[in-house]
């Protein structure tokens, strides 16, 4: 593939506590605040706490998930006393990050999340873009010993796009777990601040010059989700996770695996074409009725990029 | 050791959701009812929901932790329109299940809990009683492949535990582990279940005659806490447990072992008596200023027991 460049990334906005209880991007951005960090070599830093209201609740969000708030219906919405105090936020965001689409926006806007699934580190990309995918790439070959995916949401386009790393020029979130919320581990700590450090480094490292070469890479493409089994009016579930797909997360599952266990004891079984389970059991999805995605792998081809000099 | 004899255990409390977002008894509870358990054998069984409000906001408590609400003091206290809804709802229970110390109270109330640490099935018992010991002795050879342990939190009296199990003539929690809050995973409810289960065996086999013989139980005796290291303006963390003392509840702790890495990276190392933590890095005591209990090993002797037939 034909080389392809792009402008220096002179300003990079890291984002923690989108989500108000998953604290290792809540005590990484603060760490980085202390620390007064705002350069790191050609590279602006800003660390941003996104909900500071939800952090100090603890809660994922006050009153609506400020991760689905940066579509551009949504940001082109004015807001009133009345809005959602997150909608309020994503506004104010927009501001400080974007505006969303524009030439003033940040070169990347790296977010970071946790979740109670067996995720690993994984890297998740609203609409395919070969910038985070190259970071990506390099961090993994970092880190070679720790369980690095990357995941496409395949949106159709960036203004239906509706995550606060949307709002940079170009963005991804660096998703890690598994971590109850409310919760700081040490180990999910760590992976974090390392892919971050890398991040730093890959793009230092390309304003200088260096030419990143072409590859392949692995991804998972959300296909569609799948529910618990609920009881119709309740809504309460009548099934759990298998354990046998339970912790599973990124490993195929094929027609006739065991998906759930009802709690009389009945196994129901997965029926369908082989995909990949991704969030498997996540917390914050019962309330978005999703027991896990499933996705497709598909090898994306990536060009060899380096930075424009004109 | 002289045997001794109790009364027949007519009549069992099995409570659940007592924290809002401990979501395995919250189903252990709800499926019984949908079931209508209400005698298995000889004894009669009561599965209660403890913290309604609690369970539907997904939350450990509205106002205040009811499993902190049942001392005589609170009890004997009436309540007002101002009192915390906790403290209402414990008064309620206690009508229910007991009242405290009363002849009408359950003879055993099981309190049914989560916990974001690595400890296994534990059993917690407030009052050194040794009803509660001989069925965590007998769970424990039924289930041999599960860690089962036993916890001491080792009050002076009755009148001063504050636990919903301490209203029934004998009581204990089940603390399963680990599991985020408001997750319900399938090993975690099989564990709990299977230990529901061979306590009903053990009420109905002592109920039947059956002597249980007498003999020696490991037991943790809560010695004291330890808080995480925090800035003495913002109350923030300043370290987070070491990963060499995460996930590893219930290893003898020695002095000179590193127990919490600052952000800063430097290693901080316990000093003191050779002691065994419990609950290390619980979520719900972030806010109560506990990092992890230690505990100290003590072999109790049981006698004995068989039930009283005059």
């Amino acid at each position: 593939m034909d080389q392809v460049f792009y402008p220096k990334f002179s300003r990079l906005a890291i984002t923690g506590g989108t989500h108000g209880n998953e604290l290792t991007g809540v005590y990484i951005v603060r760490q980085m605040q202390k620390q007064n960090i705002n350069q790191i070599g050609s590279v602006s830093v800003c660390p941003i706490l996104a909900n500071p209201p939800a952090i100090e609740a603890c809660k994922r969000y006050i009153d609506t998930d400020l991760n689905r708030c940066f579509t551009d219906v949504t940001l082109s919405t004015p807001v009133t006393d009345s809005s959602p105090l997150e909608v309020k936020r994503a506004h104010e965001l927009n501001s400080l990050l974007g505006p969303k689409g524009s030439d003033r926006a940040m070169d990347l806007v790296c977010d970071l999340h946790n979740t109670t699934s067996n995720m690993g580190l994984c890297f998740i990309i609203d609409v395919t873009d070969c910038i985070p995918l190259h970071i990506a790439k390099y961090v993994q070959t970092k880190m070679p010993s720790a369980p690095i995916r990357f995941f496409n949401t395949n949106r159709a386009s960036s203004s239906e796009a509706y995550c606060v790393d949307s709002v940079g020029k170009h963005g991804f979130a660096i998703e890690v777990g598994p971590q109850p919320n409310g919760v700081l581990r040490a180990d999910i700590y760590n992976m974090m601040k390392e892919a971050i450090d890398h991040t730093l480094d890959w793009l230092n490292k390309f304003n200088a010059g260096t030419t990143f070469e072409g590859g392949q890479l692995d991804t998972f493409v959300l296909e569609r989700s799948v529910d618990y089994p609920r009881d119709p009016k309740t809504n309460e579930l009548t099934a759990i996770v298998h354990p046998q797909l339970q912790d599973n997360d990124f490993k195929l599952l094929q027609s006739g695996d065991p998906i759930f266990k009802t709690f009389s004891g009945e196994t129901l079984n997965y029926e369908g074409e082989d995909l990949y389970p991704v969030f498997i059991n996540e917390c914050a999805y019962y309330e978005k009725k999703i027991a896990f995605h499933l996705g497709q792998k598909k090898t994306i081809t990536l060009p060899p990029i380096s930075v424009r000099t004109d």
